[in-house]
């Protein structure tokens, strides 16, 4: 076997074997086989795809190249949530109080950022004091004591993913349905959960622009999935605007907060009923949806939701007086109204244009080592479908420099785009799909 | 302008620029631009083809990424000649003392095969004495005195192709026929003749085995060739079979002065002809092909190209007298005929196994550094359309290892087909395409 015959085999049309994957990620992890062959293969394989066989094998392969965690000393079915990403999503943040105050354990393996805003823990460090640094033997502890516990990236999970998407990163070859699929599931398969949900995002602001692409991916994850023995479940969701009202790091844990009070985004809220009613079935705690939904329901009415977090909080060194009272959160020292420069139905959002807008308030990095001003943002006030009046706010702004803040505004106000006609409301859940 | 750019747009189906292809040859030689990056660029092309458009500015960007020979110091047209390469091909032994004795000036600089036989160099060597190291004034000296030099490559001809081939090699993209076009056309430019004549072959033992793709990659050297000032003209002929019947270096320097004297094989003499007078028009000797090819018959009939060979010999320290009587060239010492198994037509001559069959018996280098038993090989007594009865000698083999004559034997009968049929002969010209 040799990586000359395999570049061939695939540029030619064939499918690859079980060995010839194993052969090449191995040799790829090992530097054996050097990055112009990996690159060649993989421009093929843009071209020509993969079967579902191969890209199981390629995930399989992928996985088994590093750790392979083992939470087994967890209790419970462990069920891990995965977003392909979009701008607004703190999903994560409301969600894993919601489903572990039903009694699914929460073991996440998180990391930082890099693009519009802070990833989850860059958005938990708005709690001052709290960190990821627990070490196993807590992290194992916090989840079995408390439900949830979050650790950054301790272990080495699937190098070769890690290998391979620098390369194709820089070579034209990331937008390939079975690359992304099992880049994505690989990582998945080694963090250890019994059962994964994936959110799906569709729309502009998403990496799958079209839903059929999104569907499809979907479609080939919960596939991977379910080869892998791991009860798989995909939600498509849009992300043609940005989710919620809040961007922005502190400003999105006060919008989860707010919806674990029971006072969130309509959107939103539905989308973490969603993906909660997925986790809760997926791990066993619920038969039917209806019946997930008003288990999560009574969650966030009894409080109980709101207090999973603030322990968590606690637990790992933050203040749970902020979850309580937000005001205790980072907090921007220019807070002001972003005009609507006309009248009109709102007809599109442009989440790229969003996300640059707070990107250069200084609320996300633009290289790996930059630090985040926790408390800039964008908190919208209209949505697509809504109806505005020229000088009525768009949405507030949260910034600490006014250079800054007028050059996001200027941004920002470039991703609106008016109709005179009314403009539908876009429905925000696609799609559900489970294994049969 | 960065290189992600360019592979992305070729990757979409786009077409480069004249800048995007400097900057990325440039960027490539000057080791800027990793390989991994120009082998994902070259995998897309091989997908997306180029145009005639991009095709030249690869071939003129990759001909000016080193030396551009001067040979403005030799007085007259300088005509080069190119083959794609195949079994039995010794033309330019004959074809360059035909021409050069019609007066077409011959200043080549040569290199070492890799493969069944040895290039030209090697097969030159089979003269006791034989040099190519002749230095650049000697060199010129030569050709305007003699009217034939030949030297080993000194120059840095087109760096960008030497980098850019032994990529594409090990990335299995080497069979595009733009990248093939502009890698030939690339080194042809630089190497400073007024007119090239290519001759490419077609069939089972050239590197184009549809008929059909050795025209279209004809097309597209011709189209470079004029849109870069030099009058360019194609023959396409048939490689089905070996050429001729002599396969092995100092074999086929005899059969090459067997055709000096008038009693080479009718294929053979017809190529030569052909692409003599190809290189007689182009150099401004003869204005139409029959009155071409009665100054190369003349040449022939006097002598004075089998003159013109031996002074050639001489002026580069080998012995002219091998010229006039060929049993002074290297001589095997085991001679036996290789016995047809069966009665039948000859339908078919893989010319693989032939050349297999040639570099088994050592007559041909495996890696670079392998040394070349000049005095092996095979002469073939009878060629497709052929009636031979079982026992009757299909060739005579020549060799210096018993163990190695037996293997190589099987293999060179393996490379016979037979038909009780009568089998039609192959026809050797094909076609002859030039510039308007």
């Amino acid at each position: 076997m040799n990586m000359y015959d395999i570049i061939m085999k695939k540029r030619n049309g064939g499918a690859l074997g079980k060995e010839e994957i194993e052969y090449f990620i191995r040799g790829y992890v090992a530097g054996e086989i050097p990055d112009y062959q990996v690159s060649a293969l993989m421009m093929a394989i843009y071209f020509r795809g993969m079967t579902r066989e191969e890209t199981l094998q390629l995930t399989l392969s992928m996985a088994h190249s590093g750790d392979m965690l083992d939470l087994s000393k967890i209790r419970g079915i462990k069920v891990d949530k995965h977003s392909t990403g979009g701008v607004g999503d703190k999903t994560s943040l409301a969600l894993t109080p919601m489903v572990a105050a039903c009694g699914i354990p929460v073991a996440k393996m998180s990391g930082r950022g890099l693009g519009h805003t802070g990833g989850t823990i860059d958005k938990l460090e708005s709690f001052p004091g709290f960190t990821t640094g627990l070490g196993e033997e807590r992290f194992i502890r916090n989840v079995n004591d408390i439900g949830i516990a979050i650790i950054g990236q301790t272990a080495d999970l699937a190098p070769a993913d890690k290998k391979l998407y620098a390369l194709r990163d820089v070579t034209a070859t990331v937008d390939n349905m079975s690359l992304i699929a099992s880049s994505i599931m690989s990582k998945k398969l080694a963090a250890g959960a019994d059962a994964i949900v994936l959110d799906v995002k569709t729309g502009s602001g998403a990496f799958m622009k079209d839903e059929k692409d999104a569907v499809a991916l979907a479609e080939e994850m919960v596939d991977i999935g379910r080869q892998a023995g791991r009860n798989t479940i995909a939600v498509v969701s849009d992300m043609d605007q940005p989710l919620g009202f809040a961007v922005g790091n502190a400003l999105e844990v006060k919008e989860a907060i707010d919806t674990l009070c029971g006072n969130g985004p309509e959107d939103f809220l539905e989308l973490c009923m969603t993906l909660g009613s997925c986790m809760l079935m997926a791990g066993g705690k619920a038969e039917r949806e209806d019946q997930a939904r008003r288990m999560l329901q009574e969650v966030i009415e009894n409080g109980s939701a709101l207090d999973k977090f603030a322990r968590f909080i606690e637990a790992q060194g933050g203040d749970p007086a902020a979850v309580y009272n937000t005001d205790l959160l980072p907090q921007a020292s220019i807070v002001e109204p972003v005009a609507s420069p006309c009248d009109g139905y709102i007809a599109h959002i442009a989440c790229d244009e969003v996300g640059m807008a707070s990107l250069l308030l200084g609320g996300g990095r633009q290289t790996k080592d930059a630090e985040i001003d926790l408390s800039v943002g964008f908190v919208l006030r209209a949505k697509v479908g809504d109806l505005v009046r020229a000088g009525e706010p768009l949405a507030v702004l949260y910034a600490n420099d006014k250079g800054k803040a007028a050059e996001a505004k200027k941004r920002f106000l470039s991703a609106f785009h008016f109709s005179e006609e009314p403009v539908e409301r876009r429905k925000l859940i696609r799609r559900i799909m489970m294994e049969k």
